[in-house]
């Protein structure tokens, strides 16, 4: 956890330890998408391309698992908040932020993602960041079959990993190379609410057994 | 590449030189689900592991990059051939295959993705094995449209991306941890097919411009 002072009446823009504790985080997250493994990471090499004194960093974090964690909830950003609006324009908005072209992250993640499922505090850590942003979305989902926006039968889980899935490949491995970034989540979101069966698509099956 | 010998007359089972293959193969996998990571991985410790001398290695493998990228491909399996059913019963078995539960995949695939992202001919190689699986599947879509079985106006990329995400993330990173495995190719499918709109969902838009 990073350490900000609090401080009664503070300076326009953000108070300097807050913009120390990003230039830290920020080189983390540098020397790795340049390729240094989290293993290979060391505290000097941090505290040199922050401009910082190695004091500096180890007064703010006790060691680089607790530093890397950090860095990875800030590569992630915020938890967004809906706008409350119709659950189209709600879904949209939250798959925008899930799928947001953050080159970094892009760059990043895969090659977190191994050090991630290796470290079992920073797997925790990440998942529960995931659980919260994946809990607005639900919220959401819960919402529309409310109000009747959604089907009344709509499995929430399943209909989380179907939206949230093809967002989430294209941002962090650009997956399908063939698919045009321009309104992806809305695209996503209006073939999930209408559907894809044609015409001549024989009657859905009743809801399977076992 | 491999080289496997050609012979007239095979005995039962698969030629020696095949299953010598294999188990080269397939000791490359093991020491990359135990850790060892590429650049660490030796020819040595190949043929140790497999059994077999340094020099059956190198006879059938000019380097490890060529080994390694033949591992990927076995990894991944054949690529599908659809059975020409219902469109439904097409997806939902390619689905399954891409979300097939292989343990070993599941554990491998998130350790070599940076590996391949940051190998231009693994990746090159890996991209070409997904395109070929991916058109298998865009044929099937495309067949749909034709026969009225799928939406006239389907976009085959956002489909293909749709349905192949969550299960991609399933099988390689167990994305979702409260999506139940059973059925999960049926169960998308058919919310793909349907749609989750309620009774009290909008008109869907017109198709968007720009």
């Amino acid at each position: 956890m990073s350490t900000r002072e609090s401080t009664a009446a503070r300076p326009p823009g953000r108070p300097r330890s807050a913009r120390v504790d990003e230039a830290i985080v920020d080189a983390v997250l540098d020397l790795i998408a340049e390729g240094t493994t989290v293993e290979a990471l060391s505290m000097d090499a941090v505290a040199a391309r922050a401009g910082v004194g190695k004091a500096t960093v180890y007064r703010r974090w006790a060691n680089k698992e607790a530093l890397v964690s950090d860095a990875v909830v800030a590569l992630k950003g915020d938890v967004p908040t809906p706008r409350g609006e119709s659950v189209r324009a709600d879904l949209i908005a939250l798959l925008t932020l899930v799928g947001r072209a953050n080159n970094r992250a892009g760059q990043i993640m895969p090659c977190l993602m191994p050090e991630i499922k290796r470290n079992p505090a920073l797997y925790q850590r990440y998942m529960d960041w995931m659980e919260k942003r994946r809990e607005v979305i639900r919220d959401v989902l819960r919402r529309g079959v409310g109000t009747g926006e959604l089907d009344p039968d709509l499995d929430i889980e399943l209909a989380l990993a179907a939206l949230t899935g093809p967002m989430t490949l294209q941002s962090a491995f650009r997956w399908h190379p063939h698919l045009p970034k321009e309104r992806l989540a809305e695209r996503l979101v209006d073939m999930m609410l209408a559907g894809i069966a044609g015409p001549a698509a024989p009657a859905a099956p009743g809801p399977a057994t076992a």
